[in-house]
């Protein structure tokens, strides 16, 4: 298993599984999201307050590889690590993995950027270095 | 059947559905939600232009009786009437029927207000016109 | 500050947020949810082991009082108290407080019953038990 | 514009947008499934009907590239088209249109497969009939 800069626990809630008994698709994208923003929190970076000041980050991209299906009462971790590919995009990679059995749920590529409210691009300083330390590709 | 002031017809999607197979309960107050915002939309009352405006209409109460579960793939209409219950407190009413065999699916009454960016009471002169005609109680 | 049978920590996910910056009415419902489903899996009631089995833990009724909005990444907790109000249905009276002030957020009560398969009702043996203690109104 | 094997017209509900007052990301996911499923039903494949077979249409990989985002009260529509890629997974091509102005709000490549209860390949007949006159790539 990679080592990961940030890791998220968390537990499926029932109301997010579907008539298949299954995790919804959809709501992959809902945990992943958490967990960007609980660790852009823990990089001081608050999502909240950057939406208020009209910074927006936004996603230009979303893979994800389906590989188990998480039911309800499922325990399952998040890991993540960043990437940088361009001046004005950057990218989250994250695996989730179910507990205990730490089988693999999903793999996600996220690639993101920054607009203001014209929708013109605008990585804010503290992004930037965020970023600074992440491989490059 | 009685009358009612609007209508709208909607489809269950099954990504609506949870593990039981059936609409989840939190899901109705969804579809109550959109019908209320496309009913104040024919009035010519937009709730976004009045949230981009700093005009927060809000739910202080809503009751919800749940009478017979809708499936995935299930039709259903929603009938709304309104009523005015005090100078800053406006009613919803709303009853979801199944089609085509017109069962009762859920009645509920949402009481609700409207506030500014302090939380103050402010109730639009759109919103007021709006309910001036509706029963009183 | 009443006493709680059991109480839920969570805390608000930007995704749940709507438009207007505060948590949906909707999604109080799913917190709700997911904190009676917590309970009851804590007194070894399993509510996805029980709908495999086809007995379907179903809500006829909701009430919520809503009374201070929830924001993103705002801490909450979940109060949840029982109440027996006839042979075949449960309440659920629920309260969210946020975090760290205790302002109250939203009181719930939750009428709910039990039925298998063919809709008839079907209160298990386990939940019989689980209600017994409870205040009787 | 290209052609589709098939269009689906929606209209975005408020409670989809989040707090940067656009639909969040993950809902774009309950957009494509929807359609997907509307479409499989006018070809005779109820995908709930195929559940309670023991039948699970599931996705293996999503790619979903955000051109445009929706806002509250957009209208859009979903064009969808086919492609076989191999005996046991297809692929669903989606793009999202913004009405009035036809700009494009998302494109997506969903990849999926269908599995028995066990967990086995299991494609039935009436998807592989589907499938047949699909680009091959």
């Amino acid at each position: 298993m990679p080592g990961y800069r940030f890791k998220l626990d968390l537990k499926v809630r029932d109301y997010e599984c579907d008539a298949q008994g299954i995790v919804n698709n959809a709501v992959y994208q809902n945990y992943l999201e958490h967990c960007r923003h609980e660790f852009l929190l823990s990089a001081g970076i608050d999502f909240n307050r950057l939406t208020r000041d009209q910074v927006f980050l936004i996603v230009v991209r979303a893979e994800l590889d389906y590989k188990t299906p998480l039911r309800g009462g499922d325990a399952f971790w998040i890991g993540l690590n960043l990437e940088r590919v361009s001046p004005l995009r950057f990218v989250f990679l994250q695996d989730i993995f179910r507990v205990p059995d730490q089988r693999r749920v999903l793999s996600a590529r996220t690639t993101g950027t920054a607009v203001n409210a014209k929708g013109r691009p605008a990585l804010p300083a503290e992004l930037e270095k965020l970023f600074a330390g992440a491989a490059k590709t």
